[in-house]
Protein backbone atom coordinates (compact mmCIF):
# COMPACT_ATOMS: atom_id res chain seq x y z
CA UNK A 1 0.00 0.00 0.00
CA UNK A 2 1.68 3.36 -0.84
CA UNK A 3 1.67 5.82 1.90
CA UNK A 4 -0.52 8.38 0.37
CA UNK A 5 -3.29 5.79 0.86
CA UNK A 6 -2.51 4.53 4.15
CA UNK A 7 -2.41 8.69 5.27
CA UNK A 8 -6.20 9.51 3.85
CA UNK A 9 -7.34 6.46 5.63
CA UNK A 10 -6.14 7.33 8.91
CA UNK A 11 -7.17 10.94 8.34
CA UNK A 12 -10.76 9.66 7.49
CA UNK A 13 -10.96 7.57 10.62
CA UNK A 14 -9.18 9.87 12.66
CA UNK A 15 -11.72 12.63 11.67
CA UNK A 16 -14.71 10.31 11.64
CA UNK A 17 -13.86 9.61 15.68
CA UNK A 18 -13.27 13.13 16.41
CA UNK A 19 -16.83 13.85 14.63
CA UNK A 20 -18.27 10.98 17.49
CA UNK A 21 -16.12 12.96 20.14
CA UNK A 22 -17.62 16.66 18.88
CA UNK A 23 -21.32 14.65 18.93
CA UNK A 24 -21.26 16.22 14.66
CA UNK A 25 -23.32 13.83 13.42
CA UNK A 26 -22.91 15.07 10.13
CA UNK A 27 -19.46 14.39 10.67
CA UNK A 28 -19.31 10.94 11.77
CA UNK A 29 -21.76 9.80 8.70
CA UNK A 30 -19.81 11.87 5.99
CA UNK A 31 -17.49 8.95 4.95
CA UNK A 32 -19.97 6.23 4.73
CA UNK A 33 -21.26 4.39 1.58
CA UNK A 34 -25.49 4.53 1.69
CA UNK A 35 -25.48 0.76 1.70
CA UNK A 36 -23.47 0.00 4.52
CA UNK A 37 -23.76 -2.41 7.17
CA UNK A 38 -22.93 -2.67 10.93
CA UNK A 39 -22.53 -4.81 13.55
CA UNK A 40 -23.07 -3.32 16.55
CA UNK A 41 -23.28 -3.69 20.57
CA UNK A 42 -26.71 -2.52 21.21
CA UNK A 43 -29.34 -3.72 19.47
CA UNK A 44 -30.15 -3.67 17.02
CA UNK A 45 -27.01 -5.43 16.59
CA UNK A 46 -27.64 -5.59 12.52
CA UNK A 47 -27.93 -2.29 11.03
CA UNK A 48 -28.81 -1.73 7.15
CA UNK A 49 -28.52 1.18 5.31
CA UNK A 50 -26.82 4.90 6.34
CA UNK A 51 -30.22 5.94 7.77
CA UNK A 52 -30.37 3.52 10.17
CA UNK A 53 -26.70 4.17 11.11
CA UNK A 54 -27.24 7.55 11.32
CA UNK A 55 -30.54 6.25 13.81
CA UNK A 56 -27.63 4.41 16.36
CA UNK A 57 -25.93 7.71 17.27
CA UNK A 58 -28.11 9.78 19.46
CA UNK A 59 -28.34 7.27 22.02
CA UNK A 60 -24.46 6.92 22.48
CA UNK A 61 -24.09 10.78 22.20
CA UNK A 62 -26.24 10.98 25.07
CA UNK A 63 -24.11 8.24 26.68
CA UNK A 64 -20.90 10.12 26.04
CA UNK A 65 -22.96 13.32 26.99
CA UNK A 66 -23.90 11.38 30.55
CA UNK A 67 -20.56 9.63 31.21
CA UNK A 68 -18.27 12.36 30.10
CA UNK A 69 -17.29 9.72 27.71
CA UNK A 70 -13.65 8.95 25.75
CA UNK A 71 -13.77 7.92 22.04
CA UNK A 72 -9.97 7.48 21.63
CA UNK A 73 -8.01 5.45 18.85
CA UNK A 74 -5.26 3.16 20.40
CA UNK A 75 -3.85 1.45 17.47
CA UNK A 76 -4.92 1.02 13.92
CA UNK A 77 -4.04 -1.26 11.41
CA UNK A 78 -4.55 -0.72 7.78
CA UNK A 79 -5.04 -3.90 4.54
CA UNK A 80 -5.62 -1.95 1.02
CA UNK A 81 -5.93 -3.00 -2.02
CA UNK A 82 -6.67 -0.75 -5.26
CA UNK A 83 -10.42 -0.42 -4.96
CA UNK A 84 -11.30 -2.93 -1.63
CA UNK A 85 -9.66 -2.35 1.75
CA UNK A 86 -10.49 -3.14 5.84
CA UNK A 87 -8.88 -1.47 8.72
CA UNK A 88 -8.40 -2.96 12.50
CA UNK A 89 -8.39 -0.70 15.39
CA UNK A 90 -8.47 -0.52 18.91
CA UNK A 91 -10.27 2.48 20.72
CA UNK A 92 -10.39 3.59 24.43
CA UNK A 93 -14.36 3.97 24.94
CA UNK A 94 -15.83 4.20 28.40
CA UNK A 95 -17.14 6.89 30.83
CA UNK A 96 -14.69 8.97 33.18
CA UNK A 97 -15.49 6.10 35.91
CA UNK A 98 -14.90 3.08 33.78
CA UNK A 99 -11.80 4.21 32.90
CA UNK A 100 -10.75 4.31 36.37
CA UNK A 101 -11.12 1.13 36.93
CA UNK A 102 -8.27 -1.71 36.53
CA UNK A 103 -7.98 -2.47 32.60
CA UNK A 104 -8.68 -0.39 30.03
CA UNK A 105 -12.51 -0.72 28.26
CA UNK A 106 -11.22 -1.44 24.96
CA UNK A 107 -13.56 -1.10 21.51
CA UNK A 108 -12.50 -3.28 18.93
CA UNK A 109 -13.35 -1.78 15.69
CA UNK A 110 -13.26 -3.31 12.03
CA UNK A 111 -13.51 -1.18 8.92
CA UNK A 112 -14.41 -2.54 5.45
CA UNK A 113 -13.95 0.51 2.96
CA UNK A 114 -14.61 0.47 -0.80
CA UNK A 115 -13.33 2.98 -3.46
CA UNK A 116 -16.81 4.76 -4.66
CA UNK A 117 -16.46 7.22 -7.15
CA UNK A 118 -13.00 7.63 -6.52
CA UNK A 119 -12.86 8.25 -2.82
CA UNK A 120 -12.85 5.88 0.19
CA UNK A 121 -16.15 5.10 1.75
CA UNK A 122 -16.85 3.21 4.91
CA UNK A 123 -19.13 0.07 3.82
CA UNK A 124 -19.00 -1.77 6.55
CA UNK A 125 -18.36 -1.65 10.69
CA UNK A 126 -18.10 -3.92 12.95
CA UNK A 127 -17.94 -2.82 16.84
CA UNK A 128 -17.60 -5.49 19.73
CA UNK A 129 -16.77 -4.99 23.05
CA UNK A 130 -14.37 -7.78 25.46
CA UNK A 131 -17.40 -9.96 27.20
CA UNK A 132 -16.46 -8.28 30.59
CA UNK A 133 -17.16 -4.43 29.08
CA UNK A 134 -20.78 -5.72 27.18
CA UNK A 135 -23.81 -3.79 28.69
CA UNK B 1 -16.13 -8.67 -8.61
CA UNK B 2 -16.06 -11.59 -11.10
CA UNK B 3 -18.10 -14.87 -9.83
CA UNK B 4 -15.20 -16.79 -9.69
CA UNK B 5 -13.49 -14.77 -6.83
CA UNK B 6 -17.12 -15.38 -4.95
CA UNK B 7 -17.18 -18.62 -5.32
CA UNK B 8 -13.85 -18.91 -4.35
CA UNK B 9 -14.99 -16.97 -0.85
CA UNK B 10 -17.65 -18.97 -0.33
CA UNK B 11 -15.99 -22.23 -0.48
CA UNK B 12 -13.49 -21.15 2.05
CA UNK B 13 -15.22 -19.87 4.55
CA UNK B 14 -17.95 -22.47 4.28
CA UNK B 15 -15.36 -24.92 4.48
CA UNK B 16 -13.81 -22.98 7.26
CA UNK B 17 -17.33 -23.44 9.22
CA UNK B 18 -17.52 -26.94 8.11
CA UNK B 19 -14.10 -27.94 9.88
CA UNK B 20 -15.05 -25.77 12.84
CA UNK B 21 -18.49 -28.00 13.01
CA UNK B 22 -15.77 -31.33 12.55
CA UNK B 23 -13.13 -29.53 15.10
CA UNK B 24 -10.69 -30.13 12.78
CA UNK B 25 -7.98 -27.88 13.62
CA UNK B 26 -5.76 -28.20 10.37
CA UNK B 27 -9.31 -27.09 8.07
CA UNK B 28 -10.12 -23.84 10.20
CA UNK B 29 -5.92 -22.70 9.87
CA UNK B 30 -5.51 -23.82 6.26
CA UNK B 31 -6.48 -20.61 4.69
CA UNK B 32 -5.03 -17.73 7.06
CA UNK B 33 -1.56 -15.85 6.86
CA UNK B 34 0.93 -16.16 9.65
CA UNK B 35 -0.08 -12.64 10.70
CA UNK B 36 -3.74 -12.72 10.92
CA UNK B 37 -5.54 -10.60 13.86
CA UNK B 38 -8.66 -11.92 15.31
CA UNK B 39 -10.68 -9.50 17.71
CA UNK B 40 -12.95 -12.59 19.68
CA UNK B 41 -15.45 -12.87 22.26
CA UNK B 42 -13.45 -14.59 25.18
CA UNK B 43 -10.22 -13.24 26.75
CA UNK B 44 -7.48 -12.79 25.14
CA UNK B 45 -10.16 -10.60 23.30
CA UNK B 46 -6.93 -9.81 20.41
CA UNK B 47 -4.90 -12.73 19.34
CA UNK B 48 -2.16 -12.15 17.09
CA UNK B 49 -0.48 -14.17 15.09
CA UNK B 50 -1.79 -18.01 13.62
CA UNK B 51 0.03 -19.62 16.50
CA UNK B 52 -2.09 -17.50 19.23
CA UNK B 53 -4.69 -18.07 17.32
CA UNK B 54 -4.23 -22.21 17.06
CA UNK B 55 -4.29 -22.21 20.71
CA UNK B 56 -7.98 -20.67 21.12
CA UNK B 57 -9.40 -22.99 19.02
CA UNK B 58 -9.39 -26.53 21.95
CA UNK B 59 -11.89 -24.40 24.52
CA UNK B 60 -13.97 -23.74 21.88
CA UNK B 61 -14.00 -27.44 20.83
CA UNK B 62 -14.92 -28.64 24.52
CA UNK B 63 -18.11 -26.04 24.55
CA UNK B 64 -18.95 -27.44 21.15
CA UNK B 65 -18.96 -31.16 22.14
CA UNK B 66 -20.68 -30.10 25.35
CA UNK B 67 -23.55 -28.26 24.22
CA UNK B 68 -24.12 -30.07 21.03
CA UNK B 69 -23.37 -26.76 19.54
CA UNK B 70 -23.86 -25.34 16.07
CA UNK B 71 -22.01 -23.39 13.96
CA UNK B 72 -23.96 -22.69 10.64
CA UNK B 73 -23.70 -19.77 8.25
CA UNK B 74 -27.36 -17.91 7.82
CA UNK B 75 -25.62 -15.12 5.25
CA UNK B 76 -22.74 -14.45 4.34
CA UNK B 77 -21.44 -10.91 2.17
CA UNK B 78 -18.64 -10.41 0.07
CA UNK B 79 -16.50 -7.09 -1.25
CA UNK B 80 -13.69 -7.91 -3.09
CA UNK B 81 -10.53 -6.19 -4.87
CA UNK B 82 -8.24 -7.78 -6.99
CA UNK B 83 -5.70 -8.08 -3.68
CA UNK B 84 -7.72 -7.13 -0.77
CA UNK B 85 -11.50 -8.34 0.58
CA UNK B 86 -13.68 -8.45 3.77
CA UNK B 87 -16.58 -10.21 4.19
CA UNK B 88 -19.55 -10.25 6.65
CA UNK B 89 -21.20 -13.38 7.98
CA UNK B 90 -23.72 -13.86 10.35
CA UNK B 91 -23.78 -17.91 11.96
CA UNK B 92 -26.17 -19.21 14.34
CA UNK B 93 -23.70 -20.48 17.15
CA UNK B 94 -25.08 -22.06 20.40
CA UNK B 95 -25.50 -24.78 22.07
CA UNK B 96 -28.71 -27.41 21.27
CA UNK B 97 -30.40 -25.45 24.89
CA UNK B 98 -29.97 -21.45 23.72
CA UNK B 99 -31.28 -22.94 20.10
CA UNK B 100 -34.33 -23.81 21.44
CA UNK B 101 -34.78 -20.57 23.25
CA UNK B 102 -36.50 -17.34 21.70
CA UNK B 103 -34.85 -15.61 19.11
CA UNK B 104 -31.32 -17.14 17.34
CA UNK B 105 -27.96 -16.49 18.99
CA UNK B 106 -26.25 -14.96 16.12
CA UNK B 107 -22.85 -14.52 15.98
CA UNK B 108 -21.69 -11.68 13.66
CA UNK B 109 -18.46 -12.42 12.04
CA UNK B 110 -16.27 -9.78 9.97
CA UNK B 111 -13.55 -11.36 7.97
CA UNK B 112 -10.82 -9.59 6.56
CA UNK B 113 -8.88 -11.44 3.37
CA UNK B 114 -5.77 -10.41 1.29
CA UNK B 115 -3.75 -12.05 -1.46
CA UNK B 116 -0.62 -13.73 -0.69
CA UNK B 117 1.24 -15.49 -3.34
CA UNK B 118 -1.64 -15.58 -6.28
CA UNK B 119 -4.05 -17.31 -3.60
CA UNK B 120 -6.55 -15.50 -1.10
CA UNK B 121 -6.03 -15.75 2.88
CA UNK B 122 -7.81 -14.61 5.82
CA UNK B 123 -5.29 -12.03 7.82
CA UNK B 124 -8.64 -10.90 9.95
CA UNK B 125 -11.53 -11.91 11.90
CA UNK B 126 -14.01 -10.04 14.02
CA UNK B 127 -16.29 -11.85 15.69
CA UNK B 128 -18.89 -10.71 18.12
CA UNK B 129 -22.18 -11.82 20.00
CA UNK B 130 -25.32 -9.57 20.54
CA UNK B 131 -25.14 -7.75 24.31
CA UNK B 132 -27.71 -10.25 25.80
CA UNK B 133 -25.72 -13.87 24.56
CA UNK B 134 -22.60 -12.17 25.53
CA UNK B 135 -21.39 -15.22 27.47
Amino acid sequence: MNGDTEAEFRDLIKAGAKAVRAKEIDGVLAHHTDDMVMFDVPPPVIVKGIDAYRETWPEFFRWQQKGDGSFDIVSLNITAGDQVAFATAVLRCGSKEELKKDGTPSLQLTVGLRKDHGRWQIAHEHHSFPAKWSP
